[in-house]
């Protein structure tokens, strides 16, 4: 039970700063108390996963992200009934996190690009759209693979290793979809934002996972060890 | 006493780098000389806590930060004298720092947002701010408590997983209320600052105090072995 | 033959995500949702090398640069086969990784100042570009050599300080040729590109291969026991 | 011999990169292929010296500073003998570095606020540039001493603390001075450019030896084990 309601927890500071720092901090980059632009939204959900990663880590190993749980999964790291809870408690983590950030713009003043940093992509670009969240997926959960492999992975720099490449996404991906690779970061503000974040949120769900399976066959296939 | 001493010159640096970077390099980002922007702001005081952890970690565990002490006593890891002292030398330790930057300031020519780097928010932002200081500081804490944990923590990363949420919270926070999350870092600039910045200061000692009790409550929850 | 496959998954995912950062994000940057600028590009490459590293660093040691294997190869730490097959399997690798490019920017608006991230000079400046790409690489690969001295080197840090010094190399080097300081990144985009990146071609792989063998003299000389 | 080398190189690499960012990329950030501002410059700096830690620590231990050497050699971890000629081949390395450049400048076009990269300061403001040359070379050699104390450092975390110091004390101190903490880093460019740089190189000469002194007493007290 611990281990579940750490990966809420997580999904909770993940969607809460990274979403947040968009919400109060997308508007124009410059003065102190302007904006970050793509590059400080893109740190803010990097970072939240190194913080994350340090602190429940040796708890519940610090998914936060049902993406990552699918390709653990089928990589024979954990069961199908853990997979389950963690995919359902990172998704109800999420939803609290959007809630704190909406009564955070519920209790001041926003002016900015959005008030819930929810995921989307325009008319016409929908190919782009999955391509883009199943490549990027593919390899931000390889990364997670080979950097916690037992044997051949990276120790304790694999947090940092993971929040960096995440850092990397989104600094590619933000222009395309605003960057889910994390079906339940996309859940969560979708509810609060309604219309089309609701009615393109199948794609948010569908691409990361298709990019985790992707990523669970090419970690076996380099980290056999028979050839 | 050294770690006492410690603790002062830590929360010295921090104030004067973090909010120094506010007053000389806070104006508008861009060409060389000129400023770093919210991003900048937020790396100095995050880079301040990773410069000092792994300095005078060693020596103090350094808290710099009377909200990461109450933590850090409440979780039953110091006494509440050794509590006190530090909380007491961070505060003398702000005070200087303030001093130092205010010297800076008096010796040459200054332009830009701040001229202390005080916190603050404006009318009718009360409960917002209250919020933002008091969930960012149980996320900064808990992140503390965690990665600190001498069974379940992050070992020798530890302070560049601190001093990275640090910046995170900024890169979130800055926008609303400059970003406390200690009051020691409040404390000093407001005595320079006066005004406001004095009438305003209790919520940056009270909020996070509240997070940080909070934080303590919530790691024991999940790190509790016996489930 | 897992090692290089590695090698071709890594050098895809440099040359996809460097380049894609420049292609989809390189415009103007400030808002959220805008680009990155020159910063945000030097990251991209910069923690594609760190992501890759803590990857496949236990498979082939990462190199996914032909310059790196020419300068560990010249340090007598792997076979003249193997380098072979390594440079090969990296080349592949980045035609893919600029041919998923191609298809990204295919399937969207694409707006901003390269379709592809391709490496140039413009005329007159020649000997710069060949100078900067040469010093560069140099530069590059003797950390590359240094920090993964089995004897002298930084360890588990190795990946991550190479990474870092990726981002430096871009940050002083984009203004000039964009970077390279890698034959394998700079024929993958030329190739989709066509035209002066095809005719420049030569200079981006016979300056980053001098940059690299000066390195294998100079850490042989500092490395030597013997003095 | 060889360690002097190692410092001589390193020191080259510092004021090459470093000064090259503020060079090349110095002007107004934004698009791609233009400049990179104050934080580009503050993060090439400090990765310079962490590439250089993690390459030639094993070597030298990485000062490529005089001011280092000096808190070094005041700590008692080094003979005088050495420490002269550390700074001696640090000033050429430095130079080295500076005439790079100037080639690199001399067979291209150039724009932007410096050629060189040389440190100074406004008429009236020699005392703000003194203490702050002081002070932030005083934490920045507070930083080295401490994360490098065999007993109660940061192990192999130290060249990464103090690259990112680095970064720190640029972040604050570029629009005060340019940032030298660093007596070479200051020859090195004030040789080629001339002029006020020459005339005011003194400071930037004396500050960083003062603040590196008060640095080896401000660790000895606080790290004696005595009390």
């Amino acid at each position: 039970m611990k281990k579940y309601i750490a990966e809420m927890i997580g999904t909770m500071v993940l969607v809460l700063m990274g979403c947040g720092s968009a919400v109060f901090a997308g508007s124009i980059a410059g003065t102190v108390g302007a904006g970050v632009g793509t590059i400080g939204v893109a740190l803010a959900f990097g970072l939240s996963v190194i913080a994350m990663a340090y602190t429940i880590g040796g708890i519940s190993g610090c998914h936060i992200n049902p993406a990552i749980t699918l390709g653990v999964l089928l990589s024979g790291r954990m069961s199908g009934k853990d997979a389950g809870m963690y995919m359902l408690f990172q998704t109800v983590g999420a939803i609290i996190g959007s809630a704190v950030l909406f009564v955070l713009v519920s209790t001041g003043v926003h002016e900015g690009p959005t008030a819930t940093g929810s995921n989307g992509f325009s008319d016409g670009m929908m190919w782009q759209a999955f391509i883009a969240e199943a490549v990027f997926t593919f390899i931000f959960v390889l990364v997670v693979l080979g950097s916690t492999d037992e044997k051949k992975g990276a120790g304790n720099m694999a947090g940092l290793a993971i929040g960096l490449t995440l850092v990397l996404v989104h600094i590619v991906c933000i222009p395309i979809t605003g960057t889910s690779v994390n079906p339940a970061r996309s859940i969560g503000p979708a509810l609060f934002q309604g219309g089309e974040a609701l009615s393109q949120l199948w794609l948010f769900i569908v691409a990361p996972f298709v990019g985790a399976a992707l990523s669970s066959v090419a970690w076996k296939t380099i980290a056999d060890d028979k050839n």
